[in-house]
């Protein structure tokens, strides 16, 4: 099948790329940063401003929207896109990292997933089959398979037998999906922390045939050193000529290694998160805006930044916000970090356009030295 | 002294009329509704979405910017206007107001009002000289001055010592009041629900001489036929070439009436509070978001309207956003509820100047029966 994945640049000096994805919703330059609107909304974000600061996709929950509004009610209006007023792509999950996250309310059987809803302990079931036709019905450009996510640390048969399942369910996806939608659909590659078993994986998948793969699993509480470990030997073997996604991640630092890696798609709910808790990252760091020594301080969160929060307010007025609880302080903080998330991955484009990654990524740590 | 206040068109019909205000940072029409700010902030706002709304002067609150972030920081930072972002008009109240709101933790006295943070019970004093020293470190365009606000009920006598208390206090402002500076001093208009105490107190504040003057303790309980009396009978005989402001009022009802018995200016949170809650302001009544009947409702919460929640959001997608407590939730029913209220205005000052407001007035009404 044909990939909607189009190299433009190889680094010389290491595994980063620099490339395009083509779907439904039109096409977005790799390696790129989905800001994550989990209930439909980018919280405190309108679409509006989310293309203000150059987001490209965004990421959305199914299982979340499978619950609340449901996904019968977002078909009636033409699908998620109309819905949340956002033209550009979206790639939803599967709802499996949930699922996961939410285990003392789910159970895992060969069928599919049985979860108690969150919000009002109602019976569900997913299986693999509805997970396709639920993102079916919201519309998405990218749709994922539902996947067992495994937790760290598991037993070697645990892995074993949650990954063979991922598989199984991978190929059950694959045939439900109806691929005239126009819809791509991503597989995951599960496996833990061992590297064979998640080799193993990806030659199965790549067996059944997607439109992308993404690294599962990781950022569930391993070292930073073996996920980075694990996403430097399956990035390697997974095919390149499709898009690689590395999937609930992460810092900027793991965006910057990701890359390095050989990853093209990420997406973390760290900046829209830490935003509404008050911290905002910088070029030279993090600043925590809280602090007392922010009171009376009139420069902008950073010096360096054309976000609309840097060009019209003080650090001073922004802890003022903070202080005070004001919606405007979650807005005005998401504003900043996407921001600076989605600019950070337009300098790695343009590094690796200029075959000059390394000396980026250098440069991006002796920035954050100089705090 | 000369007035701000430039009378356009005077309505052959009843005592509404058109002008305009100038001061520091620039002109603002009238009749005009001022959203509030309490903390330096209009809750789910940025500066941006207020003037796309049309928002062309905003209102914040001296007592609760006296306590969080105080006076002399928001001096070193060139005043209110640069700490917040906002080029346009600011008036401020004078705190009396939140002493009254507050007078659990208050004590009135001669001198001014003493009273214990609601934050952390610091012991805090405001004389009417502080209440105009610390609006003049803030810079807004128009100051007003410290009054005693009268409960209802009140007694006579009760009436009688607040309503000469505030006409000291507002020749002490006067006096401490530094000309230069270009910021407009209002006076307020106490006298509770008694005319002929109310028709003195104007003539005190005459008197004295201000650049405007305030309908203040209205709304405080009273039933709205003593409100719009008292409106009525004490706007009628308010200095007419000078501004006259209803103070904390109220519905689009209140503000008709207001309009319609000579009232120029108006503030009130009702239409960013009650966003935050889900009722929305339409030309045909209010709406409650969460309502069941909402959830699969395609339609914009108005049709008629041209807001950009409306132009881009149906009711189903609101009601979804607030019954997830999304903060996109608060910030698109504000946006859409102040541009219903400034929307009003700019129709009622259409109306006055083509000398049609009764026409106007009745249709008003007339729409809201049809729901």
């Amino acid at each position: 099948m044909s990939s909607p994945f189009t190299l433009h640049k190889k680094s010389s000096q290491c595994p980063a790329r620099r490339g395009q994805v083509a779907t439904k919703h039109g096409v977005f330059q790799t390696p790129i940063f989905m800001p994550v609107g989990t209930l439909a909304t980018v919280k405190g974000m309108t679409p509006d401003s989310l293309k203000e600061i150059g987001a490209q996709i965004i990421l959305a929950n199914t299982y979340h929207l499978y619950i609340r509004p449901g996904h019968e009610l977002i078909r009636e209006f033409g699908g998620l896109h109309k819905y949340m007023a956002w033209d550009r792509p979206i790639l939803t999950d599967s709802g499996g990292f949930q699922v996961f996250s939410l285990r003392d309310l789910a159970k895992i059987s060969e069928d599919g997933a049985a979860f108690k809803s969150h919000l009002d302990g109602a019976n569900l079931f997913l299986s693999p089959e509805d997970a396709v036709s639920v993102q079916e019905a919201f519309g998405t450009d990218i749709m994922m398979c539902l996947d067992t996510c495994i937790p760290y640390p598991a037993t070697r048969d645990e892995v074993i037998k949650a990954t063979e399942l991922t598989g199984r369910w991978a190929r059950r996806s694959r045939t439900a999906h109806n691929r005239e939608s126009g819809q791509l659909l991503f597989g995951i590659v599960q496996g833990g922390m061992h590297a064979h078993l998640r080799a193993q994986a990806v030659e199965e998948l790549v067996d059944i045939g997607f439109d992308g793969y993404a690294l599962g699993g990781l950022s569930v509480g391993e070292p930073k050193e073996q996920m980075m470990e694990m996403t430097e030997k399956t990035a390697a073997i997974m095919p390149q000529d499709y898009p690689i996604y590395l999937m609930g991640v992460g810092t900027p630092d793991d965006l910057v290694e990701g890359v390095y890696r050989g990853v093209d798609m990420f997406d973390c709910v760290m900046p829209t998160r830490n935003a509404r808790n008050g911290m905002l990252f910088t070029s030279t760091g993090r600043l925590v805006i809280k602090n007392a020594q922010y009171q009376r301080d009139q420069r902008p969160v950073d010096e360096s930044c054309s976000c609309y929060t840097c060009r019209n307010f003080s650090r001073s007025y922004l802890r003022h916000l903070y202080m005070s609880r004001e919606i405007l302080s979650s807005m005005l903080n998401t504003i900043h970090n996407l921001h600076y998330y989605v600019g950070l991955m337009a300098g790695i484009r343009k590094a690796i356009e200029e075959d000059c990654f390394l000396e980026f990524r250098k440069d991006y740590y002796a920035k954050k030295e100089n705090l």
